[in-house]
């Protein structure tokens, strides 16, 4: 198969380092090998490092981030559950399918499209329903380019209660994200954002609330493969006695090893501060060039910036040409956005000076 | 991160080619990249020859083969569906346990382990038992090494009016398997058997009868990740109006892109045929060496040999001596099996008279 070079500054994938392919393409180890499972203990504790938690149940789901909303949303909830989810985006809307297909009973918040959660509004919710179980929402929706207050968020849920479950898919190694200090219960990322790993997997993150929780549930999950139950005797039990679940992607799971060692070496503050960096400097050379920004600076994602797409300039086109002469891929609008906004992503190694310029210098010279 | 190399002679994964190692480490490229596309298209053509079907829902998930098997039955079935399920094994097992968690009504058809499932059986009860819409097996049980008769199973099924879904984890490529000529409807496998692909996807295949039934649901799919629906709208548009459902493991399939490559130009006949005789050539070596061999010659399935543990041989300290030096892996045996059998797999490019000779001689003089 023939290699083919992309700059990718979508919603990710993001370009992937050359020492995560490398680990990616070690030669394949048995799923049981006690080489992997040291593999996989080193993993869970660098993921502990990188979501800033102690929680025991913290590991990589071996499906995409998608199934890290299923099973976050899945085994909390039962039959008649109530939960509240804030929803101001496509994956908020998502949370909410997912939780209907439960039989849970949903609340929905829902907050313009480009503006963040609000957290009095959720307030004002908990007070007028009694028996909420789980409150639920999106710290960075990947289709507005916003970053919600999860230290707010999970604040007022807690004083009403609840658990707090967090979609951290674009935050994730990219934002400042403490779930233990906000005590976040549930939270579950993707690989391919700012961790700029290969796409596949989702980390996530078990509070010791939520594994209570979870083990007294009365039904079981209806999903298999999403029934955390099945795999706490796996992470819970030692080495000896570790029970045969799935057979785990071994090599994305050493590219997911790599990639949460780069995050070490380069320290989540600095990695933090290196996205906002890049996203400031990109804010500049739009704006500068007359592009319009959708979301207001105090809520803007850094990984993730949403620009307007101007008057009468064709979108698919602009995004083709970018694509086929510079091979640079940039985002489309997502649901409510669709048509109406570029999405350029600075995740992972993309988040610096030299890269903003790159793909700004493109995307300018193309409109001029 | 260090190296480490294996020999994969477990019950999967097995070691994986170079040029599939390499396939998978090339740059990352986006999940809507036209040229993903195009991969994703030919992926699914080759999936098609591998599986002999001119099924259009032909597709790789982008999970392990527990996903594949969660999938294939939970989009054909809802809650109160009457389904048979022959069981000779593990996953005939975890199989019911999917649908019980679907609320349908489970009919099971229990045979001894280590032997197949019996199609008089299946017709005994599908004349005892009224609207019964789907019958589910294993055709390559993994956990017992038995080849179930995939084509009187379905002929019995079909005779009844009833859909038929048989998991092909341990079989697609290294037995003969044809899903048409066959007449089965859903067809899931895995990627790391005889595929010899890296873990972690799912190859999987829906007839036009399945897709019918599915189009008449009445309830939702529990699962949204599962939910077949969702992605038929991006296998069946064209290319222009494929929507996103979830990011694709770009780099993983990449892999599977070029594994399936590698079977084709082999001819699916040739790699049966290499499957088969690499299963003699085992047979004979050990049966030489006074070692018994669990299934009936008739029902050995070539990819997974059982092997008793000869009386008073420490099954742990056996298999781990080979691992720490030789850096074998042999299977240990599961459920019933475990700490009675050894599983040894031949599976995609393990299963050549050499390599069998080297296991072989392993294994024999560690005994000795």
């Amino acid at each position: 198969m023939k290699s083919i070079k992309r700059e990718l500054f979508g919603p990710g994938p993001t370009n992937v380092p050359d020492s995560i392919l490398q680990a990616l393409s070690l030669p394949t180890i048995g799923h049981l090998d006690p080489e992997f499972l040291r593999i996989m203990d080193e993993t869970s504790e660098r993921l502990r490092y990188c979501m800033q938690t102690q929680n025991a149940l913290t590991f990589v789901l071996s499906a995409p981030g998608s199934i890290g909303m299923e099973t976050g949303l899945v085994n909390l909830l039962e039959p008649g559950d109530k939960i509240v989810i804030c929803i101001n985006g496509v994956f908020g809307g998502r949370m909410r399918d997912i939780c209907e297909r439960v039989g849970a009973e949903v609340v929905s918040i829902e907050n313009d499209w480009g503006t963040p959660v609000d957290p009095d509004e959720l307030e004002r919710t908990l007070y007028d329903h009694d028996d909420v179980a789980v409150v639920a929402f999106v710290h960075a929706e990947t289709s507005t380019g916003v970053c919600s207050d999860a230290k707010r968020i999970a604040e007022v849920a807690r004083k009403h209660g609840c658990l707090v479950v967090s979609d951290c898919v674009t935050s994730l190694s990219g934002v400042e994200l403490r779930v233990d200090d906000w005590g976040l219960d549930v939270v579950y990322s993707g690989s391919q954002k700012c961790l700029s790993c290969v796409p596949g997997l989702s980390p996530i993150t078990f509070s010791q609330q939520a594994v209570e929780r979870i083990k007294q549930r009365k039904t079981r999950v209806q999903s298999w493969f999403c029934d955390i139950s099945l795999l706490m005797s796996y992470y819970e039990s030692g080495e000896k006695t570790r029970a045969y679940h799935h057979t785990a992607p071994v090599n994305s799971l050493f590219a997911m090893h790599e990639a949460l060692r780069l995050v070490e070496e380069e320290t989540l503050e600095t990695r933090w501060a290196r996205h906002t960096a890049a996203a400031s400097r990109l804010y500049s050379r739009l704006e500068s060039a007359g592009l319009e920004l959708i979301v207001d600076p105090e809520y803007r994602l850094a990984p993730l910036t949403l620009v307007r797409i101007p008057e009468g300039t064709d979108d698919a086109a602009v995004r083709g040409r970018l694509l086929e002469s510079k091979s640079i891929e940039l985002g489309g609008g997502l649901g409510k956005f669709a048509g109406k906004a570029w999405r350029i992503g600075l995740m992972g190694q993309n988040a610096t000076a030299e890269r903003v310029d790159f793909v700004a210098d493109a995307l300018i010279s193309e409109l001029q």
